[in-house]
């Protein structure tokens, strides 16, 4: 008997994403079709062996990852990163003179001005003051401190260590929304955590309703002990954004409850179309005032991995904690101090996140004209999404705000009773056959819990007008015929 | 009353590093010398009302970081990082040949050909395989297969999270060895379990006894339930080499006893002096032959951030699994896939490291050069420091064969008085001393744990030669003067 089997305490009860079993088939095809060229190539016979695929590459709308979709890396970026690692170019005048100081300031944070040496627990104490100062210039004015600032390597879920009391008698519970991240629900289920469901409403738009929180701390009554509510804004899988007025009733939801707030904001720069615009949890507490502006502990996340930049393979993110004990705050110190430090390549894009070229800057007009450019695309995708998808029959998709599509997906019985033999969930049955049949790879919402009896399909949209338009062609001929085939 | 105060599990438990105070005091101190110099420049009348110090800056050796000491990184990683960053500098033939085909090589296996792409959760795909070569060559041939390899961004410590087993009624346990890894004692208990220490034998040069284990085992019968054995090799703080004889009895005490085995092996490639030469766990079980080979439960940890490159700062390790269950590779796996990836640039210098430039290729000369240099520098400071500390009234150091000296440290009665007065460990008052008055950072033995009644200091010897000077001058006429003034 394995020594390690025995003493895994819940290795069944982490559920297996199906996004990450679509991946692992995507491999397989691509190697495929990589064999399969190059049969063509040489010889003939081995071709007839494999049933051919009727596209010639994978795309992967499945991540919120824009340079995967083929989206380029934003030059200043690039150029100041480079010269960071290889400090003779710095010297040289084939880069701008922008990025060469900003090189060099970045560097003059660094131990022995290497990127290869570690850095503060919390991060390079200079981008660390940056990302505050973004802060209040975001929040109008807001106070935000250095010390309730840490820097980590994108995804900060070891916060939630924080709230897992392995001793008390109940189970923590954190309140997580349907549908949610799926990779929260995951790690706040794998750090021993339950999660307590409360749904958005999607035929308004995924509103996040306060009556609904109340229904859902009550549910929890005698299952867990809730300490926690953990709200995406701008949302995903579902691309709405909060009002105003909906953050102020959930402010004041956690404050009676006693609940500590995570704020998920990833998605913030990237908010679009009417009447829609991101104002942060930190803001709003802070214009409601005492008591609440003091006492309301929250925590707020965001990341280089997201945003017009979409650097997510360099890990730099923060999370800023507000109202927090001191010994607590100590004793997240030590939590993350046991991972050393965030790369420091991804401290830097943070910190060009922050504060990105100003107007009069030498790199300011190309800067701005790619950003420009990535702005256009997503308004041009997010249009062009919303007209195919909804008037393919059997699909029905809420306005976007954000990035993603979460379109409702309302399938025939015949597919359903098909998934139900095979032992699929209906979405991830259709998700597959989409994958096979047309090469593309999209989420199923039952990755992300959904409303019982709906099945949904989450989509990226910040891809080249190209992909995308390609995305939409694949997408519309493949249910054409999935209808059929299951009508 | 603070929400989270209340449900924080074990706040008090886990201990205060006093590497980390020190090094936030050396902050302080820096920044005392910055403003003391700014007046110096400016206005003298400001200077009065500070302590001057004796030093003009701060030498940190308490981490085991080459380039914070000013080691110089290797321009073979230097180049091909900023290429892969900044992929025009590949068409620029002011970059070596092999630079720019390695950058080619490494961007292949990018998603959109961007280092800004999520890769897969246990690494791309083909820096994984590079890996497992590195092993299967550095072990004379001993199989390592890639899907037993997780790249990670450094420290690997969540896997230890497959340990610790909530729901038991005795607490799991870890042996560790003492002195140990301060990170790692923080992170077992910081996961809730319990560590349960075996003495190394200082006097024969920080020996692993086997014996030494069976005492640790017995002793924690009826405390908690010892699931894993962690051992350090080459050693931190102390810089010993474990013979292959060792390692076999150590694998024969883990198979007898069912332990999971946790082998450090970050230091594998500074391994130098007469008779010392690394032999890896993972060979050694290999070379043992079935039944043990096929049944002994393995991880091996190795990293960028140490041996010749020293990139701590771009965060790239692994881990090798050996003889794991199946099911238990499936949980580790979802574990990982909750922290998306490792860095890219983390992932690309790990590779450098599997695979530096061979002899005939265009960058070797210059890559064999500055490693050569790198080397001698080494045996050189060790050298130096066994001279100048072992003539120290006091100290007494044992050979060092790794990249640290943890000489032993015998206190006067009135400095160990006067430590207590202050509520201070002996060697922690002694270390804060030899910052506050000399400006060397150094760690104290109670970080690692040690013997009862002894005390001992740990500097890192990879830095310049002329920086180790420097810290010896300084080291000696400090310490000279302490125990004068303790005496």
């Amino acid at each position: 008997m394995n020594v390690l089997q025995e003493i895994i305490p819940n290795v069944k009860n982490m559920k297996q994403l199906q996004n990450l079993v679509l991946a692992r088939r995507a491999s397989q095809i691509k190697e495929e079709l990589r064999q399969s060229e190059f049969s063509n190539l040489c010889f003939k016979f081995t071709c007839s062996q494999r049933v051919r695929k009727p596209f010639k590459e994978v795309i992967n709308v499945s991540w919120g990852d824009a340079h995967k979709t083929g989206m380029k890396p934003l030059s200043f970026v690039q150029q100041v990163l480079a010269a960071c690692l290889y400090p003779q170019l710095v010297n040289s005048d084939r880069l701008p003179v922008g990025v060469r100081q900003r090189a060099q300031s970045l560097l003059k944070g660094c131990d022995g001005g290497s990127v290869g040496s570690y850095t503060a627990t919390r991060g390079i104490s200079e981008r660390v003051h940056r990302v505050s100062e973004f802060i209040t210039r975001r929040d109008g004015g807001a106070p935000s401190y250095p010390e309730n600032i840490f820097i980590s390597p994108g995804s900060q879920w070891n916060i939630l260590n924080v709230l897992v009391n392995s001793e008390a008698s109940h189970r923590t519970g954190v309140l997580t929304p349907v549908p949610c991240y799926s990779i929260a629900l995951m790690s706040i289920r794998g750090l021993g955590a339950v999660t307590v469901p409360y749904n958005l409403n999607e035929e308004q738009g995924w509103e996040l309703q306060v009556e609904e929180l109340h229904r859902a701390l009550e549910s929890a009554k005698g299952v867990c002990n809730p300490v926690a509510l953990y709200v995406i804004n701008p949302g995903n899988p579902a691309g709405y954004v909060q009002s105003r007025k909906s953050i102020q009733e959930v402010i004041q939801f956690v404050s009676e409850k006693r609940l500590f707030l995570l704020a998920d904001e990833v998605y913030q720069d990237c908010v679009h179309g009417e009447n829609s615009e991101f104002v942060s949890y930190k803001r709003v507490l802070a214009e409601m005032g005492p008591p609440l502006s003091d006492t309301v502990e929250l925590a707020s996340f965001h990341s280089a991995s997201k945003g017009f930049m979409g650097e997510c393979g360099l890990r730099g993110g923060y999370v800023e904690l507000v109202n927090l004990d001191l010994a607590v705050m100590k004793y997240i110190y030590k939590l993350f101090s046991t991972d050393a430090c965030a790369p420091v390549l991804g401290q830097f894009a943070l910190d060009m996140m922050m504060k990105p070229p100003q107007p009069g800057d030498p790199s300011y007009p190309l800067y701005s004209m790619e950003t420009q450019h990535i702005r256009t695309t997503l308004v041009h995708n997010v249009k062009r999404v919303l007209e195919v998808v909804n008037n393919l029959p059997g699909f029905c998709c809420q306005p976007v705000k954000g990035v993603f599509a979460f379109p409702r997906l309302h399938l025939p019985p015949k597919a359903i009773q098909k998934a139900k033999e095979m032992g699929m969930q209906p979405d991830a049955f259709y998700c597959m056959r989409l994958l096979e049949e047309a090469g593309v790879i999209v989420s199923p919402g039952c990755d992300y819990g959904q409303k019982e009896g709906t099945h949904h399909i989450r989509f990226y949209i910040m891809t080249p007008e190209d992909t995308m338009e390609e995305v939409l062609r694949r997408l519309s001929s493949f249910h054409t015929q999935f209808m059929k085939d299951f009508s």
